[in-house]
């Protein structure tokens, strides 16, 4: 049985997901192209062995996707599976217990950048192949195409084309993502709405060079100080963003839907405890939970300029720079959002300095449904494996390819993740359970067999 | 006579003065600790060369003091020169037309970290001093004592405890430095104030760790956007800082002084043309050339936090951090104004982060005599080597050691410098006009006639 063929290879599967992992799969950051590029032959190596056929990169004009499929029978349903083989920037490094593409496993997880996102729970998906193929619990029951890109974490812009180009090859009955979490490991959970995003560079430019704080100090703009004026603006003293307009198309919910989120198990106390912060923190009127999911949220995610080496130096910067993004919710959209801050950020500089506003790449806000075949098929396979039905919940994280699927492709998606919140992805010593890892390849294949039975299309 | 002996020589001390230019003393930066006592050796060596005596490196806890003297008739007068042979550090490097290290001359400026700041102007003394040994006018007229330190841009902390413990050592009727500068190559001028230094980094602290902005974002203080409502909170509307107590010893000029320093030439036109502003900027109801001079001032030197390399990453980051500096004026004194600001910084955290502040070193301001026989001697050397009176001016920057001297020896400095604001110390590009250095080595032995005659004491 499942169980038995799981239990004989796991330390296997632990095996190859650490070598995948020593892979060095930045896609922001282009000194590690090379790298990028063998952690996709990796994988497709993976797929060919796991019995998947027609495996092959597919060359876009970034990263490579990693496409294959296993088409059995036109009468049963078709399964896509997305995943993403790049991961974030590791920096900075210093704060790693170990290095971070040097993977340990510490305490029952394992730790590496990419360890969760997405790499580990991606890789679910190779083995929980694999271990329909020769369990001989009668094989794969669905039709299957697994579609990987390498550029999840910049943008998808490639994969967005390349999805266009190929609307027939990818054609499905539903989208399988596993790259969301479960609200704790004896609290199955299922992601039903995710935040899209807006992020933008700001460059903010004061005099024509650096200049010498003492000799011009109190007579021209310092443009840090002009950031930070702008940066302070953008929320008021209640939380609220300040962007005219930024809240005019949020979805609010009804006070049922509200009574309904907070039903589920969450404890303010241990959220705080869990970052060491000594208060939550948020828009006014809305509990932590909500905060981090059905409301949008704008935050700095890097901030330099000046001097910021050791010592002192008495410099007035020619420039400052910030990394800002949005989280959204149905039913902004990353356009006009993106818009409207461009607008307004510009419209704050104060006289004496010059803004220039760079968008990087958005994501959509969405909410997938829940009784749909699918989810159904989900939940009924994590309450197998977990013992207890799992909670829909609305995350806070954004995947935007989730709403590009569901526009250019019309097909909805199940986000069945196992990762938690406290897994640090993004952050210094990311890491992924075992046990997480495990249960992950154990509940797929009662998904494809839910979904199988219910002969659902 | 004088000028034949500098016209003759003037290619050989420009020479001179690169070969001490390509060594890195820069003193913040414990990398280039070897290159900072080359620099010490350099200078110690061509000080002997001068004619120099009792030239010797005293050691220190830090960087050492390059120190000589010539003290030829108890009757005469004695000067102690002052400069220092460190550095500010060179970054960004990649702002820089030619390499800071690699001085190069163009359209007559010698460009180079350091090339006017001070080891230039500091060079123009040892020149001066060998052109009055060499060039049969006389001789040097006074008693002559050197002091050069190699950490002028940190602090000078052991420079204060070698005043301190060779008080009898260093007794002199008046210290000359030149580390300052003129108005314009046609307007000379003397400083005869300087403002005080209170500088700090601080650290904002948030969650326990770099989070991920999806999953945290909105829920979480994040203490980049914390900190830039902090420092936009040092400033009012108005460009008043905020800081309670910030004013309250601050010399204020009479409607009489303010009017006499309104008759320097002074252009805002010039001004902003010169670093490419469209517009002046600062406090309320004072001009420029007063907000650079009689008022105090705060900026952000540095400020960093989260990512901040290329491409996005969706992090809210643990900590950020600044470095913010004031510069004060009489009457402040940086123990009260560093206490201000660390009290009101700290009051100012919001809820959700903590705050350190941490001083760095600090200077008081300083108003120098314009009335004595050194000032007077000053400025008729510069009358007769320009050809016009200087202008006295009350500066922008810091000498914390001219407060220092005052306090510690009971002597005043006269603050005879040759450098132009536009020579971007401190900044990318540094230069020294050869202009100013040759005019700085025509000029000082002047210095040292005029007074000497005055037989002033």
């Amino acid at each position: 049985m499942a169980v038995s063929y799981l239990a004989d290879n796991q330390q296997r599967f632990i095996d190859e997901l650490l070598e995948w992992l020593r892979i060095p799969s930045v896609s922001a950051d282009p000194k590690f192209h090379g790298d990028v590029r063998r952690a996709a032959d990796f994988l497709r190596a993976r797929l060919e062995e796991a019995g998947v056929q027609n495996v092959a990169l597919c060359e876009t004009a970034g990263n490579p996707i990693v496409y294959g499929d296993y088409l059995t029978d036109p009468s049963r349903p078709t399964v896509l599976v997305y995943g993403h083989y790049d991961v974030q920037p590791a920096d900075p490094y210093e704060l790693w217990t170990s290095p971070p593409f040097e993977p340990v496993i510490r305490d029952g997880n394992i730790y590496a950048r990419g360890a969760c996102d997405d790499k580990g729970q991606a890789y679910m998906h190779v083995k929980a192949f694999e271990l329909m193929m020769r369990d001989g619990q009668g094989g794969v029951p669905c039709n299957v195409k697994f579609m990987f890109e390498g550029e999840e974490e910049i943008g998808s812009n490639n994969l967005a084309l390349f999805v266009q180009a190929n609307k027939e090859k990818l054609k499905a009955d539903v989208i399988l993502i596993s790259d969301t979490g479960i609200l704790a490991n004896d609290v199955p959970s299922i992601e039903m709405g995710l935040r899209g995003l807006s992020y933008h560079e700001v460059e903010v430019t004061g005099p024509n060079r650096d200049l010498h704080s003492g000799l011009y100090g109190g007579a021209v703009q310092n443009p840090i100080n002009a950031l930070c004026e702008m940066i302070a603006g953008l929320h008021d003293q209640h939380g609220h963003i300040t962007i005219p307009g930024f809240y005019d198309n949020v979805d609010e919910l009804t006070a049922e839907d509200r009574a309904e989120m907070a039903k589920a198990p969450f404890s303010d106390a241990d959220f705080e405890q869990s970052i060491g912060l000594p208060a939550a923190y948020g828009e006014a009127g809305f509990s932590t939970m909500e905060r981090t999911s059905i409301r949008p949220t704008l935050d700095v995610n890097g901030i330099w300029g000046g001097y910021t080496g050791e010592g002192a130096k008495t410099v007035i910067p020619s420039k400052a720079f910030a990394k800002i993004s949005m989280r959204l919710v149905p039913n902004q959209t990353s356009d006009e959002i993106t818009a409207l801050f461009q607008q307004y950020f510009t419209s704050i500089a104060p006289a004496g300095v010059t803004v220039q506003v760079r968008p990087h790449h958005g994501g959509e806000p969405v909410v997938t449904p829940t009784d749909s075949a699918a989810y159904r098929a989900a939940a009924a396979a994590m309450t197998t494996t977990f013992g207890k039905r799992p909670v829909p919940t609305r995350g806070g994280g954004s995947i935007p390819i989730v709403a590009m699927f569901k526009s250019e492709l019309g097909i909805d998606s199940v986000l069945l993740g196992f990762g938690l919140d406290s897994d640090a992805i993004h952050s210094p010593n990311e890491h992924f359970g075992i046990f997480n890892f495990l249960k992950g390849i154990e509940t797929i294949p009662h998904f494809y067999r839910n979904y199988a039975a219910a002969g659902a299309r």
